[in-house]
């Protein structure tokens, strides 16, 4: 997300007086619920979905994550690069190559 | 999210033959799941919770997220921008201003 | 659900002293992090799953569920049937029949 | 639920044809979407909700989860009473009893 983005979803938020909603639990209910939301676009089809209302959705998870990650103080770079560290020592190239199984399994 | 970090999640999933898997149901499915883990973290309180548990989950949310805009390519910038035009024409600031009600009731 | 089931439930919250954490809002966090461990049985495929792990997590949605009714002091049978009433009118048999269309676009 | 309610759930999947479309995956989603839906109810406040929302929404999840339990030919009773015994033994009430730490840090 570049800076212009990310400044008008702050802007937003201020506009509003929201950022008093914006607990981090109120804001990992809301991931949850538009995460939801774009699992519905899915629910009956896995091939025929309606790709502006995936669009619409998955913004907004994008949208409340980086309201999550502004309110914790959080570097989005940092917690993914930390995250991939571990997903790269859970699941090895050559265990996990071609499967899907859980890395307690693997 | 920089370049480093995106080329970093992609090469992930090719070093692990993984694109198999990432149909965009099959994304949508682990991005709800994920979320769901972060909620976790908030389950019996607002206030008592673990930092680095919180960043863990979001970040798996981030790198699913990105991925599903991977699988439909997608601009991340360019649907955040469509949908913050939508939210702030149904949520007009004079009339939101303060108060968390739904838009379909403002 | 008989009548046995739901003593033990209620047997092992106040055996625990777990109604302190019962909020509505809890349970409903609950309900929705034990959904999502179930459709982690089916995230990266429709037929092959571990029945063992799926009844597990399906117990754990009704056990919340149930944790939920209490606490609301809501019987089962009376909002199934205001819900069954609303699903009959929102989806009358002749223009649902064989088609999964949501009820707004129906 | 009673007997007459559940043949109602069963009447109104027959009316319709909906079985082809209650694969178990399917059917996860969809209760892992009403459940956060009916999350949705606490979004911003636990205390501020809409009773008759959250009886409509936790309707669907007990809906949906009745429709798992019949596609699957389980019985709620004995998946409930198999996963409460789990339950108990991971949380023995003499350790577990006023706090809400989960079983693998008790």
């Amino acid at each position: 997300m570049n800076q212009q983005t990310i400044d008008r979803i702050r802007k937003f938020t201020e506009d509003r007086d929201w950022d008093q909603f914006h607990t981090p639990e109120n804001l990992a209910k809301s991931i949850v619920i538009e995460a939801a939301e774009l699992l519905e676009c899915f629910q009956w089809s896995d091939s025929d979905y309606d790709l502006q209302h995936v669009k619409e959705e998955l913004a907004d998870v994008l949208v409340y994550s980086r309201n999550l990650l502004d309110k914790l103080g959080l570097d989005e770079d940092e917690i993914v690069n930390m995250k991939m560290t571990q997903n790269e020592m859970k699941y090895p190239s050559e265990k996990a190559k071609g499967n899907s199984i859980k890395y307690d399994k693997l």
